[in-house]
């Protein structure tokens, strides 16, 4: 029975911890991609008696930093304050203006909390050695929003090849056009555009030779205001690319992509496949649609399993979405996610 | 910012409507499922100034029907009431006793309210004469929850066929076995129980030739105290049925199945595929595992779809649940929903 007198009661005791705090820096972290690029996209909170006083994420061309954004934005008010920024602040001297270590300590901030160090060679370390020598109390949290905001910038520093999405859009029955290749259209309006919106956040798209022929796409990003940020267009082909597009000759030369952080991949079923076999797909966006093909080309080619158990365990569904009458259904590797 | 001293307000208006509870008489009609067979399952609730005094289903083998078990509860309180029951009373004489509408008069209820008009010859209208004639206020709602608890029966007697359920596991990338026909196992536990559960509610199950020399599939009920309610097994084949089992020539001929009201098919793909040929399903069961097999064994065989836009406009996703890391996604033939 709904009692009416007692309501649920309200989390009136809701306290931001420096966890949540960090999650919101990730959250504004998403504001800088890509326009950041090539630099990393960082988020910076800035707290003073729990009143947030000053925000920022990385400008555009990666300056001025995360960090220099919100101090100018606190002023004075950062004195004795907390930062929480997603990666560790730059140590490196730069012609461009001082290194934001030095910024934090000459605005005389009371405690750093950061979510990622850096494994840049130039930061890695100093930073936060350098903030600690002055005084300050540094904590470093390892925190998994964190570090997905900046799985790009990490991928490229530590793995050394961009972090990879592929994008299939597929019936039901996992078809991604019919058996004479007529693939217009699978999927509806609204999720073609978070299509166009997911491009607008990538920094490369590769395609294979057959979708080339077979759908000459421009792989633009066809959303109001983001149509400059059209990414790199890359082709798999062990040929010459033509105009307007790079080559890449195997999924496991994806180093040659530098400095781009994140590539999707958009198939067909043997580029998919291609990049599958050879273990460099970090997250899936699977955009199905609510159609039966049925005797229809697959959406991925042989991938070389062995074994059914050898499929298990690789993939985690992190999020999924109605778009329209479609769904989008979205997976991480496991191995890139939090436990 | 979340203000503790302004909770977001309660529905303390919450009323229930003749909707509301004719939607709570369909879910007690599940309970009927699959016991009332070979008769439908209903369900009833006898309301009395905004008490509930009675609620029945339909009890095993059919008899006594969901009215005469919610009046036998109801006893005296049953007069002046409102009767909400999923289908129109029946009105035909039956040597098992008399028809649930003599038993309305009777205990002298006020008002029937009835999901869904019986079309079985036999009452067909007659039950809203009678009750009309001896007084009663009856209003026929074409309640939608209604329909759907009695799609079964509706089907067996509009469409002289069951109501068809096609089940499936399937990988991300629609495959249900890998290109050596091992499918052990695509899913995991917690789904493969539940179709242990959705077995349990059907009359009859069906597989192709191919999955029964492949799998050898014993197709029964393995959850605890439901083992007796495993269904009918019948074979996809032009041949015969082996000891056991029955045959079923063509999807076309599917009212050799009646009196069964709920048929699952459960593949393979040319099963799959023929089911769908035929344009016989009602309805998908899809319990997809976070698995990528990549050139495999498609879900689903040719079914003669003549132009992509002919696939779309057909399924809606009505319902999807995480089963352990697989998801189950439930589709409805469009043309059988409500709009």
């Amino acid at each position: 029975m709904i009692n009416s007198q007692h309501p649920a009661p309200m989390p009136n005791d809701y306290i931001r911890t420096d966890d949540t705090w960090l999650a919101a820096a990730a959250r504004l972290a998403r504001r800088a991609r890509p326009l950041s690029r090539p630099n990393p996209a960082v988020g910076c909170m800035i707290v003073r008696q729990d009143r947030v006083v000053g925000r920022g994420w990385t400008q555009v061309g990666g300056r001025p930093h995360a960090e220099a954004v919100a101090l100018a934005q606190a002023g004075s008010a950062a004195g004795y304050a907390t930062v929480y920024v997603t990666l560790e602040p730059c140590a490196h001297e730069n012609g461009r203006g001082p290194s934001c270590t030095e910024l934090l300590i000459k605005a005389q901030v009371a405690r750093v909390v950061i979510g990622c160090c850096d494994p840049d060679p130039r930061t890695a370390g100093r930073g936060i050695a350098a903030l600690r020598t002055a005084g300050m109390e540094v904590e470093v949290l390892h925190c998994a929003a964190s570090r997905q905001s900046l799985a790009g910038y990490l991928s490229r520093v530590e793995r050394q090849r961009p972090f990879v999405t592929l994008k299939l859009a597929l019936s039901i029955d996992g078809c991604l056009a019919m058996a004479d290749r007529s693939s217009r259209w699978i999927t509806g309006e609204a999720a073609r555009a978070h299509t166009h919106g997911e491009r607008a956040r990538h920094d490369a798209i590769l395609i294979g030779r057959g979708t080339l022929l077979a759908d000459q796409p421009t792989l633009d990003v066809r959303l109001l205001g983001l149509e400059r940020q059209s990414p790199e267009r890359w082709l798999l082909t062990r040929g010459q690319a033509p105009a307007g597009w790079q080559a890449l000759h195997d999924p496991a030369d994806l180093s040659v992509m530098l400095p781009a952080q994140y590539l999707m991949v958009e198939g067909g079923a043997a580029t998919a496949a291609a990049f599958l076999r050879a273990d460099v797909v970090d997250r899936l966006l699977i955009y199905r649609a609510p159609i039966i093909i049925g005797g229809g080309m697959p959406g991925i080619g042989d991938i070389g399993l062995g074994s059914l158990a050898a499929a298990h365990g690789c993939w985690r569904m992190t999020d999924r979405q109605a778009l329209g009458s479609d769904h989008l259904e979205v997976y991480g590797r496991m191995s890139c996610l939090p436990a």
